[in-house]
């Protein structure tokens, strides 16, 4: 049986990191940016439309732009990506043990039993820091850059899986990478996911 | 310098379990039932008053109960127990190392950065099965019963502190007791706080 880490993140929380660092431990592949090839070959959608439409909302004046862009029946291109990801997630999780960044896995694949799905946070402060560090600076300041892109992310996740984003009894575990640090929650992540008596 | 462990939980989630076996494992106390008695000795109120007002509100329609019995100044005696518990709490983490359970006591420390903050939940059919195993049936169904509490719990918690609860980002980890077992989150808990690099 394939098992399954999912990793949600605020934004600069290191959550990437942390899913990169657990697969290499765990000689797992980690599916991040890979992913948004996948979608672009199945949806035939370009890559630069899924990362921009993928994951968040493309600006935090969301309701407009998620309801706008609707065919006769009331779609959209951004439904279909929703479901090409769904679709893409689900066969990932049928194929290989990995682990899976963002993208509302944990939501996808919320009735498997066999996933442990991890939301990884920071304070805002560090967050900040690490966004401008990794990054580089941008013309929005930092601290407004990180609220905005985690708005753009909740918003998207409330849109399409009617749950709360960073709500903690939506994942199985949820840490403070700021307070533990990357290594740590490295640690704590593959020691859970390698004990054999989850439920 | 005191560390402290605080622990919110869900109703039925075992967090107070929780709490006291990481207690009885370093060695200092746990504050739960205990905390009750020290704030009646510190506000003059009863027992069963700090019981029924201290830690939720009184019933799901709790707009009207927490806004009514105000004196001429807008202050009811649920606020005047509201500062005798922060009070309380404030003097026991200046006092000792020790684990606190409930009562916003992550609030009222979050600035304290001694502090473990834990936030234990577990899937609603493993919380109402435990309820009813360990406090018996009552005229309530038990997922209702479940429900209700956490409801009050948490409209209490926003009152007083403006924050969400069960937010992760509120706590340094939040884990599922279901998906994981008491003992693991005993032993997950006790490593972190025995851990000296916390920031």
């Amino acid at each position: 049986m394939n098992r399954i880490i999912t990793i949600s993140r605020q934004f600069g929380s290191g959550g990437r990191t942390i899913g990169k660092e657990v697969a290499a431990r765990l000689g797992i592949p980690c599916y991040d940016t890979e992913l948004i090839l996948k979608f672009a070959e199945k949806s035939g959608l370009s890559e630069e439309y899924i990362k921009s439409y993928g994951e968040h909302v493309p600006s935090a004046s969301w309701l407009g732009n998620i309801l706008t862009d609707r065919d006769h029946n009331g779609r959209s291109l951004r439904d279909d990506l929703w479901c090409v990801q769904h679709e893409v997630i689900t066969e990932l999780a049928e194929k290989e043990s990995c682990v899976i960044v963002g993208r509302c896995a944990d939501f996808i694949l919320k009735d498997n039993a066999e996933c442990l799905h991890v939301f990884i946070h920071a304070p805002i402060e560090m967050r900040a820091e690490r966004v401008v560090r990794l990054y580089g600076e941008s013309d929005v300041e930092p601290v407004k850059r990180v609220l905005d892109k985690d708005k753009r992310r909740k918003s998207y996740y409330q849109f399409y899986t009617d749950a709360e984003w960073g709500n903690a009894a939506n994942y199985d575990i949820s840490l403070d990478s700021g307070k533990f640090g990357i290594e740590k929650c490295v640690d704590i992540i593959v020691d859970l996911y390698q004990e054999r008596n989850l439920h």
